[in-house]
């Protein structure tokens, strides 16, 4: 006969508690949104997060970005959706040749999704900002109800300070620039959609999320102002992203095509899928239009860091057609490459 | 009969076209994004909004601070999401005595939603940082599918300068400070949940949303660090805030519940939904605690402000009971004013 003193009964495994979830009232400014508080801000070294927060750049400029962050799933081969904010946001700030200094934070999270999953959210956030050398400095937490949001969604915005010497612009790209890629393409859309189709390719494929503020800090310690465009090609893919540059300089761009690295399960994937790997979404590259005269040494900065390793030139600048890039294929022809039309992969950042 | 020359059929009005409305490529990265982002940008009167913007702060230090805002209706009685966007976060930076510089703009849209209403809150995203004299630098754009938001979701993150002479903090409340409330309180919150629920209160309430800086300014400008301490009471309302004050300044308050300005509509609202005025969200306030040898000047100040015509003492801040809030009721009792717990009015802001 059992009792309350019976040994095997007190070690039984207690009844499953109700697994933590997120309520409305942990949005509510009152006494549940300090608990959570209190739970979720120590990841980021500090007892509390403030609603606003001094931040000593010790610059009288500063370089300002913020990207809101919907991917499904929220956790992938490579990432998350916290890393990926980080990174997201840390990057824009690299494209202007700026390192970071300080990020903010904000979720939208919708009733219902388990604590665990914000936690791990959190901590993944707080890693990736450590790593990247910035601080977390202030957030923000709304909660909605149960389907009016699907799940978590994550806005960072930072601040960074210019590298001496950098002025890196959209419009800054002039005929005779050399285009330099930093890897391959294509790795972050890819992974997501397979990921989230169970297409069979996650197995063989990681996001190529990543911080770049260091690669691009060699790029332009190696080069200063030589240094004209810079852009991580994410949503839309690398060809968007020459798309706007070639529009903003008012120039042509020239591509090789056998010289944009396509990872071979990338490819089999977009084959399937009927994508162009050009418009695949990227998190861990960047394109670079740079001087001729310094891109031999730019290069080689570049494939000294990791990010950097299988970084080449991709093509050449060019006076004519201006606004359009257009790509020499395998066969010897010209192609033109187009900006993304509708939307070929929803939510993949 | 009516033939195609007819001058009455030609000034018929033609079909409707089928309402434009916004499709998951607008998120693309491509070109309906482009086109999306051309029709929106120069509202704010540039043509572009870059990923990333340099911004001159002409100051080595900054203020920094990041809001959610995923308030439903999406437009009420007093203003709408984007100006609720624009004044929340200008008035996170003016309670650490900051003026705004500029602002970064995240958006994250359900598929689906008219253009039309895109158009008007980025119109009123515009209009309200013009007011505030505050630029919005750059902006993101995510799409999601129909059913994961719920309309339109939005981020602000700010970065201002503190004034000079400017040091309000959390902590630094004393004992013997006064405690000074901007103008009355419950206005937003109840003006949110009359039209939400359609209770009919809304037709005599407007919420109180409006930036609070030039009033933070007139503020120190009398008082300089004689302003110890400056928050605005939005979720949780007044109650929370004043137990965040006294928790991080390790002080008690005493209120006077008689000085406490409610609206009669604002106390009938509440009589009627069981609600406490003190936990109600308010978006167009703030409480000060300022030392007392400077508050006859600081409320003088305030007063001369529209935003600030209301102002009044409210209570006191005490060495007893240190993290507690008490008030002193209409028949001369004292009770504990607690922090909101659990979830009062939900997508209020």
């Amino acid at each position: 006969m059992t009792t309350r003193s019976d040994p095997i009964a007190a070690t039984c495994p207690a009844p499953f508690a109700e697994t933590e979830r997120v309520l409305l009232g942990h949005g509510s400014g009152g006494q549940l949104m300090a608990e959570l508080l209190a739970d979720l801000t120590p990841r980021f070294g500090v007892p509390v997060l403030e609603d606003a927060a001094l931040v000593t750049t010790g610059s009288p400029e500063v370089v300002m970005s913020t990207d809101g962050f919907v991917v499904t799933p929220r956790f992938f081969p490579g990432g998350d959706i916290g890393s990926l904010a980080v990174h997201g946001t840390v990057n824009d700030l690299a494209m202007m040749g700026a390192v970071p200094i300080a990020l903010s934070l904000a979720y939208i999270v919708e009733e219902g999704l388990p604590l665990e999953e914000l936690r791990r959210v959190t901590s993944s956030v707080a890693e990736a900002a450590r790593a990247c050398g910035v601080r977390i400095v202030t957030g923000d937490t709304k909660v909605v109800g149960k389907g009016a949001a699907d799940g978590l969604y994550v806005t960072t915005t930072g601040i960074g300070i210019r590298l001496p010497g950098a002025a890196p612009a959209a419009a800054n790209g002039r005929p005779g620039d050399v285009v330099l890629l930093s890897g391959p393409i294509g790795l972050h859309g890819v992974t997501i959609l397979s990921t989230r189709e169970g297409l069979g390719f996650e197995s063989e494929l990681t996001s190529d999320s990543r911080p770049l503020h260091g690669l691009v800090t060699a790029m332009i310690t190696a080069a200063g102002c030589g240094v004209h465009t810079l852009r991580d090609p994410t949503r839309g893919g690398l060809a968007s992203a020459l798309n706007e540059l070639a529009a903003a300089s008012r120039v042509g761009v020239e591509l090789e095509e056998s010289a944009i690295p396509v990872p071979a399960q990338v490819a089999a994937a977009c084959d399937l899928l009927g994508l162009d790997p050009l418009h695949v979404a990227n998190e861990g590259c960047l394109v670079a239009f740079v001087d001729p005269a310094e891109a031999n040494a730019v290069l080689a900065a570049m494939r000294e860091r990791p990010e950097g390793a299988a970084a080449r030139r991709i093509g050449v600048v060019v006076a004519d057609h201006p606004g359009r890039v257009t790509v020499r294929t395998l066969v010897g022809s010209w192609r033109v490459v187009d900006m993304l039309v509708g939307e070929q992969l929803p939510r993949i950042c």
